[in-house]
This record gives structure tokens, C-alpha cells and sequence, in this order.
């Protein structure tokens, strides 16, 4: 028998269960889960003989050490920030270690000893990081080795809601952490590549500089610009390009409503708003707009922000309850962000039935022959429920398949690694396609940013 | 002879040492000023028999102390981090001591050494901080002491250009550190009281919620609000108030052009652009559009801020060649702020003769025998040339005026101080007023922010 260890027993835990317990007979493996909620562990793995829940406190060292010692890997699926000490007990026991978050700068200074101790730290391998990687590569790999020079790189992704259960006016559901969509494109102005060209978008104009995307069957989309995209020049090799652009994918009209938040000041999570738990979510939305004795939040809020009473975006408001004197924050002192987020969840939570859907979307533009070409790589998957959700689904599948294929030493690059190598991304990406996380090509014309190549 | 320090010979320096030669043969004075630039210091003093420059590193401890030990008051015009070891030293050597900067929480700190060394170390009484608190202070002991309850307050003050020098679009040059004037307004939300209500602005937002300020025989400004005004509930004893704001005061129209430059992110100073040191003016602007083969900068910008071609705020931007092809940036991998910065010096700085004017405008609402009450208090002050300006008028004559009256023990208010006191207020602006620092007192009808009241 091969113990596998998972730490961590969220929501996105589904399909990474699932995926061992499949295998767990064939592959003998014994899967241990450990989370502080022993419950948690226990939803997961009912009465499956290969599989245990364990009660673990990652604070708890002795505790840590020994669930640790006894596994042969450890895929955490804590939050990012707790990685690092698991990373360091696996080090000391000898313990390859898979994780779906980037790599930490504690996590990348562990490389050297993992390396001398042919430990396998094998990080971003969820779906964004992850499945973009790989996906990524896989293609720009193909391009360069057949005398290709790549000049443009864009890729898109989101969770969204199926078509079937879109049922909202934003055409959104959280799948994902909602703090994390509430404070989307804070901390800094957007850094990308057109044309050769160094551009920059500040968060108060983020989601109002969308770019379109069209994914047949599916419809148009729309995609703000994430914070850094240049980073992704070194990591994926690409010196070459004049175009690095990479965005967040929602249906078309999110970005537009989603502005009135930004500009009102709603997503600040900066400073705290005295007496909130007092607050309704009228006076919420007034305490963004000047007093008047007289003149109504909404009338207030239509002027200032020039919003026409026929548009759109008004009903997105008016669906969340954010003029209604009844609904009350509640939390006590809270950021403005903090309070928004309360707002949207009353909104924006899953039913059990509902499906979500994510869409990936990569565009690669290169140079072969002195010709320009494109290929456009997009991939849409489907949720069964609100348990067994694509997200949980492309998060956690490449987690489990790249778990195995390291305990089956089919995979033997040693150290801190992202799955950009074909090591890494052939195996995966191959599995994957079983499980319907499939990328389908088209070959486009060239288009990049400018209007005179169409 | 009493010995007195200036440390910094600033451009603020011109009325301050101006101030101190007039009264030096009367009063037995004898200045040192003190400056890393000797040139710098003996500019202000020319043949005086009273004064004597002084080479002064700050960073020189034994010639720091030297200087602080031979004087018997220590006024530092520094920029304020650096007034702490000065303020250490006149500790050690019993030295009163002013500045004209808020008081720092090491600042703070001293205040019970001092205090049992029987010193002042009075600060924040230049302008602003400074005439502000003062003015302010005494007409709301004046309310308070005949029983009014103050339920209303409002400052603004502004540096700006006095109508015959003010040649430009804007309205405005720079009369005070440009620096500030382009980082004005971030590094949180504007927070403020309005009847009653916390109201919060975020950073990109400020510039458009304005307020209009009328002075009588100056016509009309306007004022955007200053991070924290609530703050100065505590320092002014406001704890009764409705409405409490403090803003920053502009000609009208300079903050609806200003917020272009908000919009577009040029004036975040939290990344440095690539290569700046090659872009032309019109690069600049373009790093913050999207790109296109096509379409000019000038298209771009208009449609995706909306501005009509006719709208006088296109003119304010080509005024500082933004547009240029010929004019570059130079300085090298620049942040936003820094570029914008330099190229608005081109275009807003003083001219020899350029006369610049202050503007101070309180609004005091109180409640008197069950009625509401108003007064607004307005002082305007008109520089003489680019080196007497009313800038360095309102910043050095109290610093020099309050430096005097510790000199001559008519101050005995020990410790760390801020000139909120009758005993600080009273003779200093007694004394501004001979120098035509008057503020005009005019009771209004009380309005507050509720147009009912009208």
C-alpha cells in the first residue's frame, strides 16, 4: 500500500477524493484526510475500505509531523500561506509534495534540498495555475519546436455558471473564494504587453478596458486584465512576444455593473466603517454619495455616476437589494469590501443543483516562415452540482493525476517545479482528457491588436 | 544677544529670516542659519551684522549639537523626518524648539522630557497646520465661551496664483513642494462628517466631489476633501459637530481636468515604467490607452473618457504638450507620478514676478439659544514675487512670530505643543494681522449641507 496524505478538505476537495478512492484499489493506495474538521474529512470518503478521515490541527506539530511521516505523499490543499510548513516536514521525512497555489518565495528556497533528496515539490497545479500552464505550453512548445517564433500570448480564464444555471442578471455565482472576487485587481495597475507596447490600467479603470471573446457554443465573453502579465514572459519562455496579455473571463456586462462598486468605493478593504452592524444596505450605498436631506440614494447614485434609469446595470443593482432599507449588514466595523462581500453572497450563492463552467481561452499568435499565424485553444467544462463543480473538477484532477504519476515515478524532475515541462504536462494533459478537460484548437487568422491585419 | 537657529534655509525661508533681522537689533538677535548649502543660507542674510551662515550636514551629530548647544531656541524648517534628532538634541542642551510640520509619534514621545525641562517644542504652526488651527480655534472658543454648541465645521485652505499671475489654463502653479500636489489625495479614502453621516470617497472619486467656496472679491473656488478630516474632532474639541470636513482649495475646473490624469493612472507612484527614459510626452499618455495601428492618441483618449472636442478641459491637457512627439521624458524608468510631475513643471512654475495667493476659508455652525448660526471666516493673502511669496509669508511669520514670543517667555506652555491654545493663537495672530494676515468674519445664514435650510 502507497498513503497518500491530503490536507485540507474544502469545498474543491471533490473530484480529488474522488480521483484516489477510483484508483485506490488498482493503484493500492490508502488515502488519508486530514483537516481540523473531522467531519469535513468524513463527507468525503463514507465508508470507501481504502480511506480514513484523520482529525489534524496543521498547527499541531507533533500531530503534523506524524500524519506527514506516515504518508509516502502530501498534497496540501490548505491555503497558500500554510503550505511552507508541510513543505518543511516533508523535507525532513522525505516526502514528495503536490499543491495548487504559486510558489511561495519560502516554498522556491526549499528547491535545493528537495533536489539533493529527490523530492518531487510539485506546485501550481490546480487550474489557474495549472491547467493554464500546461495547456499553455503544450501548444507554444509544438510552435517553437517546428521553427515557429512566437510573437503574441493571451490567455483567459473564469468560473462561471453553466448556461442552465446562469439564472442571475450578472450572469455570476461565487465557485471560488468570494473575498478574493470581491478584492480582484487591487494592489497595484494592471501590466501587460500590446504590440510591443508597455500598458498600464489602474483598478479604478480595470473594468472598464474589457477585451471580447467568442467561444462557439457558448457565446461572447468578456475579460479584464490580471495585475501582472509580464511575469509570464520568463516562465514560459517567451522573450519573443509583442503581445502578453492575461484576463479574467465573466459574461459580457459583469465588468460594466461591477464598476459602480469600484468607483462608488465599495471593494475598498482599506479602513473600517463605524457602527456597519447598524448599517442597512441603503445606508451602505449612502455612505458613498453626498448628504441630502432631500434627494433619494438612488437619485443621488444615478446622477453622480450618469446611469440612465432603462440601463441594464440598474436592475443588477436592484437584483442585489442595495437600496433596500430593511436588509442589514450586520458585521460589526467592517471594510467596506468586507460588507459588499456579505451583500453578494445573499445573491451570488450556489444552489445544490445549479452548475458551474469554466473557460479557459488561449490565443497564440507566432511567426513561421515568414508568415504570421494564430491558433486559438479554448476549453469549457461543465459541473455536475454545487459539490462536484468544474472548478473543483480542474483544480483538483490535475492535483490527484499529478499526485500519482509522481508515486508511479513517472514523473522524476526533482525539486520546486510548475508543470510547464512536458514531463509534467503530457501525461497530465492526456489524463485529463478522460475527464472531459479538453482543448479544442482552431487555426486563425492573425489578428493581434491591430485592426489593419483582419 | 539670544542666539537663534534656523536649521534649513528652504525656499519658505524668505519671511521667516525676513522676519527675524527686522526685530534683531530691537530684540538682541543674533541668527545662525544653518544649511547643507551654505549659499543657500547667506542668500537671506547678505551683510546682515545680526546673522551668520552656517555650513550644516544634519547628519554631522558632533556639528549638529555644536550648533543646537549655541542657541537658545532652535527653529527647523527641515523636512519633517528629519526634525527628531534635532528635537533630541535640543533635549540634551535645554533648547526650545519650533516647526511648522504635524506633530510624529516620536515627536510625541518627548513631550514629558520636555515638559519637565520647562521647554516648548511648539509644531504644526506654519499654515496648514498652522494660521488653520488658530483661526479656527479662536473664533470656536469664542462660540463655546458664550455658550454656543458647535455643530457644524468646515477648513479649506489653498496655495494658488493671485489673479494677475494666474496665466494659466489651470489656475495654478506650484507654490509648495510639487511632489505632494501630484501624490494629493492617495494612500486611502477622503473620510468626513456631513450631518450627521460618515461619508467616505475613494482616491479616484475625490476630484469629482467637489465643493464651491465664493470669496468675496475673488470669485468662486472650489475644494476637494483632504484624507481624514475626522481626525480633528478630537484636536479642536468637535465632538458635538454634525459636519466636519477640511479640504483642499482650487480655482474652479482644476480638479475636473486633474481627475484625467487620476483616471488614466498617471499619477500612481507605486511602479516605475521601462524604459521612460526614451518615451516622448505622447508615449506617456498612450502607455495608459489601449493600442491601436490606427486610431491617434487623441481619439483614444477622447472616447474613452468621453470629452467633447470642444470641452475646455482637451485644452488644459494640450496646454502641457502631453500630446508632444518632440518633448521626452528622459528621466530614467520613472514612476507615473514622477514623469507627470516633471511634465507639469514645465508649464507651472513661477516666474520671477508671478505673485501667488493663499486662501483660507473656515465655516463655523453652531447652535445659540435653540437658533442655528453661521460664520464664515476668509483670509486671502497676496505674495509679492517668487521668492516673497504669501506661501512663505503664512508658513514663516508664525513660525518666526511664535519662535520670538518663547524667546521672550510671553509662551510658558511646556512640552510637546500645537498651537490650538488661546495663549499660542491669541498674540500670534494679533501680530499676523500687521502684516495683513486678516481673516474676515461674516455671520450667514445657517445652511449647513441640508438645502432646506436655504
Amino acid at each position: 500500500m502507497r498513503n497518500i496524505l491530503i490536507i485540507g478538505a474544502g469545498k474543491s476537495a471533490s473530484y480529488l477524493v474522488q480521483y484516489f478512492l477510483d484508483k485506490s484499489s488498482a493503484e493500492n493506495l490508502q488515502i488519508t484526510i486530514g483537516d481540523l474538521e473531522i467531519s469535513n474529512a468524513k463527507t468525503w470518503i463514507g465508508n470507501h475500505p481504502n480511506a480514513k478521515a484523520l482529525k489534524l490541527d496543521i498547527f499541531d506539530k507533533t500531530a503534523r509531523q506524524l500524519a506527514v511521516q506516515n504518508a509516502d505523499i502530501v498534497v496540501s490543499m490548505l491555503p497558500a500561506r500554510f503550505h511552507i510548513e508541510v513543505a518543511k516536514d516533508c523535507l525532513t521525512y522525505g516526502k514528495h509534495m503536490v499543491t495548487a497555489s504559486y510558489v511561495s518565495e519560502e516554498m522556491q528556497a526549499l528547491d535545493k534540498d528537495a533536489k539533493a533528496k529527490k523530492l518531487v515539490f510539485l506546485n501550481e497545479i490546480g487550474l489557474d495555475p495549472g491547467v493554464d500552464h500546461m495547456s499553455a505550453m503544450q501548444v507554444i512548445d509544438r510552435i517553437t519546436e517546428s521553427g515557429g517564433k512566437m510573437i503574441l500570448f493571451e490567455s483567459f480564464t473564469g468560473g462561471l455558471m453553466a448556461p442552465e444555471s446562469d439564472t442571475n442578471l450578472w450572469n455570476y455565482k461565487f465557485t471560488w473564494n468570494p473575498r478574493n472576487v470581491v478584492l480582484a485587481g487591487q494592489g497595484g495597475a494592471a501590466k501587460f504587453l500590446q504590440e510591443g507596447k508597455f500598458k498600464y490600467i489602474p483598478y479604478h479603470r480595470l473594468f472598464r478596458r474589457t477585451e471580447f471573446l467568442e467561444v462557439e457554443g457558448y457565446g461572447r465573453f468578456e475579460a479584464y486584465a490580471n495585475r501582472d502579465s509580464l511575469k509570464y514572459q520568463n516562465v514560459y519562455g517567451l522573450e519573443s512576444v509583442k503581445t502578453l496579455y492575461r484576463g479574467t473571463i465573466r459574461r459580457v456586462g459583469f465588468s460594466r455593473a461591477w464598476q459602480i462598486f469600484v468607483i462608488l468605493g465599495m471593494t475598498d478593504d482599506s479602513y473600517n466603517i463605524t457602527g456597519s452592524e447598524n448599517m442597512s444596505y441603503r445606508d451602505f450605498m449612502n455612505s458613498f454619495l453626498p448628504y441630502s436631506p432631500t434627494d433619494s440614494v438612488e437619485l443621488k447614485l444615478r446622477y453622480k455616476l450618469k446611469i440612465d434609469q432603462d440601463d441594464i446595470v440598474w436592475e443588477k443593482l436592484e437584483e442585489l437589494n442595495l437600496f433596500s432599507n430593511k436588509k442589514k449588514v450586520e458585521l460589526k466595523n467592517a471594510t467596506p469590501a468586507q460588507i459588499l462581500q456579505k451583500i453578494l453572497l445573499d445573491s451570488w450563492t450556489l444552489s445544490p443543483e445549479d452548475k458551474d463552467m469554466i473557460v479557459m481561452y488561449h490565443k497564440f499568435g507566432y511567426e513561421l516562415e515568414g508568415k504570421k499565424h494564430q491558433i486559438d485553444a479554448t476549453m469549457v467544462c461543465t459541473g455536475e452540482d454545487q459539490t462536484f463543480t468544474a472548478m473543483a473538477k480542474t483544480v483538483g484532477l490535475p492535483v490527484g493525476i499529478a499526485a500519482l504519476a509522481i508515486l508511479n515515478n513517472k514523473i522524476q524532475t526533482y525539486g520546486v517545479q510548475i508543470p510547464t515541462k512536458k514531463e509534467f504536462y503530457e501525461p497530465i494533459l492526456n489524463e485529463l482528457k478522460e475527464f472531459g478537460v479538453i482543448f479544442n484548437e482552431k487555426e486563425e487568422k492573425y489578428f493581434g491588436y491591430n485592426s489593419l491585419n483582419i
